[in-house]
């Protein structure tokens, strides 16, 4: 343990330096050789758009420049994509630099903060770097839920409460209609924060409409899923204009670099693609499933890019799956809190990635019960 | 002006939206077409390392992957570079990223900060943003006071002191024994932020040697100026175990976009092109000084990649300058506190750039003069 440096202020003093997850460079540099199947961290395994590889190369050259600060050109074209005003989106270093803002935006030492235990531990990394007090309510039948959220923020009197749609690490999603009265059931003085990256996944069901001036919701989207950007630290939030303005007195102005300026731009008018990765994302969902099913394991229904597997015993028998598939170069993760650790997480990737899953999983397992 | 949202801290909602910079985009987006010089953001007009596009194009098909979580081989690389523990060094999204980062670290509200009179607004909007105290000293001789800057922070309990050496935007430096006397009076519970940005284009006399266990100063580096990488967003910090450590408890894990920590890799190892950058900004400098004194203005000696120009009036005269370069497409900017807004400020670029320049400045400064 490093001695704390006197001059950092109290709250900084007393965080822990734990990072949210662990890295998968690290993991993969610890193993010694490279991954046989990189399907831990919900990244798209089919890779980027050609037309995003493409603008990259052009684009390259004139990397000596900053970024464009207001992401001009990005912006207009979601501002077109989702038919709302640019005023409506700021976009930022991925989702999770926009919640460090948006933490920073509305927390301070003692404001209380609503999520679930065992969602996103990026979102309660920045609540606990910023003072905030987490005030965490357990999912029901493995979903995030609504109700208690919502009660929850009202007995606490929460500035920010935290959802996502469809969820992460379960897979699972709500309808739309489910969200929409989560919204209208907002209190007075909180803020709900709508995590949507997986939200290119999910069934027409589940898909809000957007209503650009409703200052109770905050909606974050990302490159990093199904445009397969994740390397490039592209995301955007959606909200009404005070909330998504006050993002420019604090973030940094030339922060979002080029050649992710450039790709996300390509990559979203790259609709070709983009529909291939849904269609490739639910084949190897159906795939997954079908390997945990050989496997005697239950797989839950996903509206993501993984598949959740139930494998019907505690978060000790999930670590040491993860352990030994990890032996085979299979890297995955699992949900943290029980009960959810009760399930692994698997992520879509391409044949190669689940063959080596598939030919892994059956001694993984084997040596999992056994020690 | 837009209504403060309710839920915004009071800090955020007592702020500006005034974002450090004109940005360079929508300078030329107002302009209606391309600049013929981009010469005022002090970037690297001789482009990037071929190493770097080289490597960018290599890894470009992994952007599906996040970026290493640790910047472990850019870390090692420059560990190497330096000569220093790996430990000593922390990776951050440009120096803009890094400073917003050690505000965070160690200011409060009303915790008081010293910085000089018209220098880099980028750190004072971090200051600000984070509700320190800022109390300035002005430039003595066009320099950077370290004794000033010692003796405000002595009076005022800082706890940060910010120089850059080499000075931007003025251009000149301080020789190391300054800074090292400097070093030697931070005042107990301060810290000296050290802003090399501009270091690689300095002479031997300004090489401050690098004292890693220090804990008086942290050095900031970035690889947007010599290695020509802006649009990539990557610097690093130098300093004692306790404040580099303490970054890991705020930073965005996976904040390092993939193909900067690439670039910047091999742009280090790329000795040959930076030997080239140093040299062709020497010789830009040499000739934006002559094409100042063409026009009877007086360029101040440099130790950066760009050239400060005493215009021999006020900073009314250097604003009509700036503006009326800008109708012929030259993009440059100037100090934006008297006394030192007397100059404009030119960057190094490639001969066409310089070429512009040169054709515009005299018609330019008639008009200026005129109007």
């Amino acid at each position: 343990m490093t001695q704390n440096d006197p001059r950092l202020t109290p709250l900084i003093a007393a965080l822990p330096s734990t990072m949210p997850f662990n890295c998968p460079d690290d993991v993969e540099r610890a193993l010694g050789r490279p991954f046989a199947a990189r399907i831990g961290a919900n990244e798209c395994g089919f890779g980027p758009s050609p037309k995003a590889l493409e603008a990259i190369s052009k684009a390259a050259p004139e990397i000596w420049k900053y970024g464009d600060g207001d992401c001009h050109d990005l912006r207009m074209a979601l501002a077109a994509h989702h038919d709302i005003a640019p005023e409506h989106i700021m976009i930022g270093e991925g989702i999770d630099g926009l919640l460090g803002q948006l933490v920073r935006l509305t927390v301070n030492e003692g404001t209380p903060v609503v999520t679930s235990r065992g969602s996103y531990p990026t979102f309660d990394y920045h609540v606990k770097g910023y003072g905030g007090v987490l005030h965490e309510v357990p999912y029901t039948g493995d979903h995030e839920d609504p109700e208690r959220l919502i009660a929850k923020a009202r007995s606490t009197g929460a500035r920010l409460i935290y959802i996502s749609n469809p969820n992460n690490p379960m897979g699972n999603w709500h309808d739309a209609d489910v969200i929409a009265r989560m919204i209208s059931e907002v209190p007075e003085g909180a803020l709900l924060i709508l995590d949507e990256a997986y939200s290119d996944f999910a069934p027409a069901s589940a898909t809000l409409p957007i209503v650009p001036d409703d200052p109770r919701v905050i909606r974050m989207r990302t490159f990093s899923k199904a445009y397969g950007l994740a390397g490039q630290r592209v995301g955007y939030a959606i909200g009404a204009v005070p909330i998504i303005s006050a993002f420019d007195r604090i973030r940094n102005q030339f922060g979002v670099n080029m050649l992710g300026q450039v790709a996300a731009l390509a990559a979203l008018h790259d609709r070709d693609w983009y529909t291939n990765i849904l269609q490739w994302t639910s084949e190897a969902r159906v795939r997954i499933a079908s390997i945990a099913e050989a496997n005697g394991l239950r797989p839950l229904t996903s509206a993501t890019n993984f598949v959740t597997i139930d494998c019907g015993a505690d978060g000790e028998l999930s670590k040491r799956i993860v352990a030994e598939l990890g032996k085979h170069a299979i890297f995955i993760r699992m949900p943290f809190q029980p009960p959810q650790n009760r399930c692994i997480r698997v992520s879509t990737g391409n044949a190669e990635a689940l063959d080596a899953f598939e030919a892994a999983l059956p001694a993984a397992l084997e040596r999992a019960r056994k020690s």
